[in-house]
């Protein structure tokens, strides 16, 4: 038996342990984002993570990890094997394990039934199994699938299971896992504030920024989270006075924005895709793109957003040379002069695009994301972006790398993000008439 | 002390274990894409990953990780904390864990050495430091970088640890580990298949399964892996004699996918789209797409296979119904009789794609993806998908979910397994005639 886990460890009850149930991640057949995800949401949350463990579908190994977790952690959360199919064994495992038994939950039921009439399908036997609950358990709601997260308390820890599809996962620690955690957690608050840039690398950032860096208070902390085309800095803070931490995270914060204005252009969950839509909203103008080398994902990312409708109104992606021609009317002589990537082409397209859809503004793209179709003087990475808008046209001139998926998303980033300066621009101008 | 490996877990020499050290996988800011990488490579050589753990930059919960893994496997890899900076405390952890000590290596020390010499850098003090490593273990060649690997040996399981820069460490597991490794192992062979399947959920799929797989041998296991839009489905074999396993694992797979012709579209790696393309460029025909609330997703998701822009000519996303009428000739009467989300809107725009474009087939989606936009009997999810091709318009109706991005993912999939299908009946009919 485990000994008292508040002698062994005092401190566990604000760290946490998060455990991955799943033969494919032991054969790196996929890779443990859901982990990472947890972390980070966790480590927001309030509590430390002290272990990330990956284990098969076997019983004998989930009992290991759950007999260490409860030991070290006051939060564990286990994700995988909660499916309804043969492989997921998870359920039979947990009953075991808290030595309980499996029952029909009414309320689980109740809340799968709920996602079927909503969707209009029919339940079969295997879904009305998932409501087949430990008895043991508190049921958290999934408002995304058909397993329910599953809640225990063992040794003063609280055990968590939920399913191993990512946004079913996501749904019930959203919505009914985190609100849960915040109200037990105790102690030192954590604070924290996230900067979204694009445009520049994070060691070009961390030299604009060392010396603001090095005379940040010792309880404020700066990551840099990159991604590919843009770069996430996240401020932390760490004390016991949170409305005092709140303001000196909001100075700091400003400071911070204010030596990077070029290239921030949002926070938190913000997308450029979401802010180009908000300030497009806000000034009542509308937008269309002529996409050659994007094929469709700048259009893609702006319809992405809920309600892009009222001012996105449509896209010719003009891939072959005919198709810009005959959709686009560039002229063929044109193209045959200068190629298709060339300044000239890429400012037809998008004044056209603006012409033919009636808008205020039109981005258009024409490049080379490779891996072929590089031309001398032309490598592959070579990009032009125009933007037509009621004063004109801007173009922009790229040389990316050479992988094609980042290629094509840097391409779409700055795309938007030359829309996104310029519309900042009519804001401020705006505003200043 | 650890009792004899060998009479606790007589199977551990074939098992293996990883443990990756880093504050930065606790706090979720880095994906541990190394784990899942090495999980793969040590399957591919022979070794079945029982467990990966990531633990902080503390010595203890390092020790407690390897006297938990050196029970259990045989082979032990460390990736993280092997770099120059102040913390990185992995060496000397495994310096007081193998109760040795650090001492200059002139093997490491040449190594090194030549990298600098190759790269025409000055080496620094820090660089130097690289060469000082633990009494008791050998060295292994790192040609990417300054941080040797080290090979130890404690209770008949070998511990191996590696950077933590991923390709580093890929060069000293590819070109030193792999083929040691491979000389170490005896006895089982595990194999596997994965099969790609969409348009149906995973409990479908488990019923129409259900009979066979209750049939499979028991060392065959099958999983169902889901994600939006699709459910992968792995065959995995357990054995000792592979060309024998091999074959049947083939026949079972060719079982299982004549059970599922009409969800199957391809295989471990692929993507639809990317079948579809080399369908498509096969068969030497074209492409083009119309897309309302797919929003240029389908044409963006052609247009990240390499090599598209041989068959695909290009997109009108008409997201306006101005646009619908403008780009695609779309009567503005018809919108207004049946609605823009409707069996006659899409037909139209797939054949008017088709024409406007000279392609062969042409895809077109009409449909609300939520969350606003539903009308009384068109609720948020209502698709309608159309294919045009040389043989006529084949149309679509579904009604997927709530979530927007699934929405229009899931749109996307049926559309592309739609031209799929229909292209697969092409090919038939072609090899026929």
């Amino acid at each position: 038996m485990l000994s008292d886990p508040l002698e062994s460890n005092p401190g566990k009850y604000n760290h946490a342990e998060i455990i991955s149930i799943g033969d494919e991640l032991l054969i790196g057949q996929v890779v443990n984002t859901n982990a990472s995800w947890l972390a980070e949401q966790l480590f927001l949350s309030g509590f430390m993570v002290k272990r990330i463990v990956a284990i098969p579908d076997e019983e004998q190994a989930i009992f290991k990890a759950l007999d260490d977790a409860v030991v070290q952690a006051g939060v564990v959360v286990i994700t995988g094997g909660l499916g309804p199919t043969a492989d997921d064994i998870t359920k039979p495992a947990l009953c075991r394990y808290f030595g309980t038994d499996l029952v029909f939950s009414q309320l689980a039921f109740e809340q799968i039934s709920e996602l079927f009439v909503r969707r209009g399908w029919a339940m079969n036997d295997r879904n009305r199994m998932q409501a087949m609950l430990p008895e043991a358990c508190m049921p958290l709601k999934n408002s995304s699938g058909t397993a329910p997260g599953m809640w225990f308390v063992k040794d003063k820890s609280i055990v968590v299971s939920l399913p191993g599809v990512p946004f079913e996962m996501q749904d019930i620690f959203t919505n009914e896992l985190a609100p849960r955690l915040k109200q037990l957690h105790t102690g030192e608050v954590l604070l924290y504030k996230t900067i979204l840039t694009t445009g520049v690398g994070e060691s070009v950032i961390a030299d604009r920024l060392s010396a603001w860096e090095s005379l940040l208070p010792q309880s404020f902390k700066l990551a840099y989270l990159p991604q590919p085309g843009l770069v996430r800095l996240r401020l932390t803070a760490n004390g016991s006075d949170a409305p005092q931490l709140e303001a000196e995270l909001e100075r700091l914060k400003l400071e911070l924005v204010s030596l990077l204005s070029d290239i921030v252009f949002g926070y938190d969950g913000d997308t450029v895709e979401g802010v180009v839509g908000q300030k497009l909203a806000a000034l009542s103008k509308t937008l269309s793109t002529a996409e050659s080398c994007t094929g469709g994902t700048i259009a893609a990312m702006i319809t992405s957003v809920p309600g892009s409708s009222a001012y996105f109104k449509g896209s010719v992606v003009a891939y072959a040379n005919e198709t810009k021609g005959k959709l686009l009317g560039v002229d063929e002589v044109l193209i045959r002069k200068y190629g298709s990537v060339s300044r000239e082409v890429v400012e037809v397209m998008a004044s056209q695009a603006r012409a033919l859809m009636h808008t205020d503004y039109a981005i258009a793209t024409s490049g080379i994301a490779g891996p072929d179709g590089a031309t001398p003087g032309k490598p592959v990475g070579t990009v032009w972006i125009a933007l037509a808008g009621p004063k004109g046209i801007v173009t922009e001139h790229y040389l990316f790398g050479e992988h094609r998926g980042r290629n094509i998303r840097r391409a779409s980033l700055a795309a938007l993000n030359l829309l996104r300066k310029s519309l900042d621009t009519e804001l401020i101008s705006d505003s200043e008439s």
